[in-house]
């Protein structure tokens, strides 16, 4: 099984959650490689970077529409605010094996699902002439645990996000699909694009599922990990049509509704997919491969 | 103010909440400079690198006591696990501005309130003969919101951690001292090393930071952040005791209860006090500060 080969080759180490891993040494390097193969690859647009923290306003969630579309995925954060009374009564809880969730009220903060939401409010307002290009790079929460390695409770996106009018976004998506693409061949996945859905919620899941798949608003490069038969997707190529530029006021220079789009890179399931392909000796991977990590 | 200049300086982003902030290109530059300073400081001693998501196993934070002395600063990850008819109660919540925390129960994570939690229940067991060394860095949550940008809910801690027996420990402390006085020498640091307490919760809490003073525990060094009489801590160094020994049975190669100890490197606060003593144009900061961040 990869997920048991990949703890026992030390790549990662095991926490006792399911999907939560810690990072061992050659592993974080292999990521922090493609990482930088990721920024090298949109370097020349000159994108402003922003990094923040995983942690997203609670306000600009709720206004992103995630609570609709993946509430199964989301997660929130919790802090205990009371006095030493309950303070007490929250040490007796976990004592007794009872859950305390009850004294921890909920924060102004949740996790970040996407690296790309924190991005959205801080373009609210009119957009410059060409619109704008941010490079953002964190980890990202999604609940649901798993015993597949690609599928992890926290992992690293790094990605692009375009706000613009339509026509620009939909130039921007083609030069970032073919780019996605180079960069698998760089790194000698065996990997194809495909038209693809999010995890909608629910009964209407499908419905929106298939919505999103007729008008093709969502790309996948998808590679085998796991399991050569279901490949899992390590880039995907997001068109949000006004979506965001609605829901935080984020208009072009002309005063319509900006559109946006993003492409992401999941840095680890990349860094899977390298050895999955390339097996667990990183020293004989092929040279090419090698290259374009700077190994 | 200091925290406004950093924001109209373009190297901070705000987003709303107290002590939640984007780091824009050059703050975040700044901060890998120092994390890397961090690392080739401490090289040569060859730790196992470990990198951790910022989410922590709950069972492994219950058993460390955290919740006892700083329910306070402590950070929950709950979620939605109910069907389509609490989706409907909670989208319901939402839209009229109420609290919908009540379909969030808890979830097996919290988020990880210093970078060394995550590395206690690894060592778990017999160490080896020369005990165990530990490099790890992430982000760390706690819940304290603050104007003070020094003090910000989310921030990344590079620590060293030792888990050994007591004069082990002792030893490794002091050589860690010396090298955490000539980090802030090379960065050209207003800073002083002094003997200090942990932020212990309620009555009784002034009793422990007292105890733990009166041992000698715990050293800061501080260093001029938003107030030049009230200097920050940039880096700490504390003494664990057998506590985390104990609490999750590391034992040292004779079969006593491991000791252990960690060095911590505030990374946006090392470069908040850089930015707080050299000025905001880097271009011009001293030549030998320059040269230490590779600049």
């Amino acid at each position: 099984m990869f997920r048991n080969d990949l703890i026992r080759h030390g790549l990662l180490v095991e926490t006792g959650v399911c999907g939560v891993y810690g990072r061992a040494a050659e592993f974080e390097d292999t990521v922090e490689r493609v990482d930088r193969l990721v920024s090298a690859t949109g370097a020349a647009d000159g994108a402003d970077v922003m990094r923040f923290p995983p942690i997203l306003n609670r306000a600009h969630f709720e206004r992103s529409g995630f609570l609709k579309s993946f509430p199964h995925l989301a997660g929130a954060v919790h802090a205990f605010s009371g006095q030493e009374h309950s303070h007490r009564q929250l040490l007796r809880a976990v004592e007794e094996g009872r859950d305390w969730s009850e004294w921890l009220p909920a924060t102004e903060v949740v996790l970040t699902p996407a690296a790309c939401y924190p991005v959205y409010p801080t373009l609210a307002g009119l957009l410059p002439g060409k619109g704008r290009l941010v490079d953002v790079m964190s980890y990202c929460f999604r609940h649901e645990p798993s015993e597949d390695p690609a599928r992890m409770q926290m992992f690293r996106m790094h990605e692009h996000v375009r706000a613009a009018d339509a026509s620009t976004i939909a130039a921007w998506l083609e030069v970032w699909l073919a780019r996605a693409m180079s960069v698998t061949e760089a790194l000698g996945l065996d990997a194809r694009s495909e038209v693809a859905s999010d995890p909608f919620f629910g009964r209407g899941g499908k419905l929106l599922a298939d919505a999103q798949r007729d008008q093709g608003l969502k790309r996948e490069i998808v590679a085998p990990i796991a399991s050569d038969e279901c490949p899992t997707a390590i880039i995907s190529l997001n068109s949000h049509q006004d979506h965001f530029g609605e829901a935080f006021g984020i208009r072009t220079v002309d005063g319509a509704v900006a559109h946006t789009a993003c492409v992401g890179f999941g840095l680890e399931r990349i860094a899977l997919a390298l050895y999955a392909r390339h097996h667990f000796d990183r020293g004989r991977w092929p040279s090419p491969v090698r290259e374009a990590l700077g190994l």
